[in-house]
């Protein structure tokens, strides 16, 4: 009676005309052509820990230059006996080389350029809005299934709980890709273009964001807490026959995923009182599955 | 010089003038009038697991016979051996008795009517208004001290990270806060006038959100995950002496916060190429101490 249990979902009662479809069971409806293939050269797999595993998925068009060179490392396999070295509550996990000693790859840039935004008319009719205001950017969207806030001239990829940037000390330096970390709390969008967001993880988020807090400043792992060791980072395209991973994400063009953002933004299951009438960008997460 | 550890709050440097405060120095450098003492019926200290502590803060306003039900149960010592059984990731921890079976005390509520809004006249000249725009209501601001979202007539508690609310099942039942649950993702406002907000994580946030994530439905802990115990729930004011905590928050009505906030929605860091202009009502958390 107490319960919370149904939270999320409500009851998924079969009889139907009880209760507005929720937005899984909307995506569980989904025809297979509004599924999109996610080709295996953006997806990086990361084994780590005491048999952990994550999955991220490369952004097709954001700082191109860092993505390319996150690909060198990953093919020379660059970050195997790294570490995660820091995990901030309410912010990000990082990994790499803490020692940031240890030699780039011959064909991979030492620094790159700052590339934070697209000119929105290169992308014109690739974009889908999402009709609610937002705190931090006059509209927001999906290009080809990656959240982005924008102005009149440009786009850029939004700070959402699990999106995956490439570090960098003060600016002009812009990183390089070697260290990444992944958001694991409240979307922190005061980072929009202030850093490269290269991807998000897709799968095993719960074992990033469940690892234990750093004790040092800014979440740093102390001496005495032993930093996470990363085993393997390979992308999926290098990884043969059947144990390379499939994904696919819902395609934000399909009129199921227009019905799956507006039951977010209007939540009418059994569940809900008041539906919010809307919802930030940051809580319309795209579906993949396996 | 690939290192991401200046990303918060930039280098503290010593220099005067070589860069706006951060956000962190500004409350650093607050007056002691500023911060205000929260009051210890106000704070509900629970131990769980292997020696973890987590401290929230009782909410002064809203959902008041919640609140009052609460300090009941713990008066009562009832969560003294219930659970944490649920951990779903990016959205909530949950805990109380799993079973549902067990008694509640004589003098608790069973069953409490739906309260979640204030009507904004009565508590005319507590709101500090937020100036950005919001996804989910026509303003957004903070009521002595706590996040809340509004509308011409009411105000409301809103679902940012760390807060903590009771758990119900489908309306019109709205819980008698024996089943807690605490934000540990984005905030999922779309909760916000559906669920009765009691109150926030003030210390120990940690040891909630890097708990293992229950890998049945909802986040619920299997048979074979052994759900985390609790072993006491107290109020501070029935903690003795030299023991029971002291917190102050900073005072929203304070030129420190506003000062804060501002630099929340305008980070001027060194380490920062494009202020944001704004910030969403979960993105300036309330300065607690110790």
């Amino acid at each position: 009676m107490r319960s919370l249990a149904p939270f999320l979902f409500a009851l998924a009662l079969s009889t139907a005309g009880a209760h507005a479809l929720t937005p899984a069971e909307i995506v569980a409806a989904a025809p297979q052509s509004a599924w999109t293939d996610i080709p295996p050269e953006d997806l990086l797999v990361m084994d780590f820990g005491d048999g952990k595993r994550l999955v991220i998925q490369l952004a097709p068009d954001f700082s191109q230059a860092h993505v390319a060179n996150i690909r060198r490392l990953a093919a020379a396999h660059w970050w195997d006996d790294t570490s995660i070295y820091r995990v901030q509550d309410n912010y990000v996990v990082q990994w790499g080389d803490r020692t940031e000693k240890k030699p780039l790859p011959a064909d991979a840039a030492k620094t790159l350029p700052e590339d934070y935004s697209i000119v929105r008319k290169t992308v014109k009719g690739r974009v889908i809005p999402v009709p609610s205001r937002d705190s931090y950017a006059p509209t927001t969207g999906f290009l080809d299934g990656w959240p982005v806030a924008m102005n009149a001239e440009a786009l850029w990829p939004v700070h959402c709980y699990g999106m995956v940037g490439a570090g960098r000390n003060l600016a002009p330096d812009a990183g390089n890709g070697a260290e990444l970390y992944a958001v694991i709390g409240h979307a922190p969008r005061h980072l929009d273009r202030n850093i490269a967001l290269v991807g998000r993880v897709i799968e095993g988020m719960e074992n990033f964001s469940s690892l234990p807090r750093g004790t040092e400043t800014l979440g740093m792992y102390a001496p005495a807490q032993t930093a996470i060791p990363i085993r393997s980072v390979r992308l999926a395209s290098e990884i043969p026959g059947e144990t390379r991973p499939h994904f696919q994400m819902l395609d934000t063009h399909s009129k199921t995923f227009a019905d799956y953002a507006h039951a977010r933004e209007n939540r009418q299951d059994e569940f809900f009182n008041v539906p919010a009438g809307g919802a930030d960008i940051c809580n319309i997460p795209v579906p993949i599955r396996r």
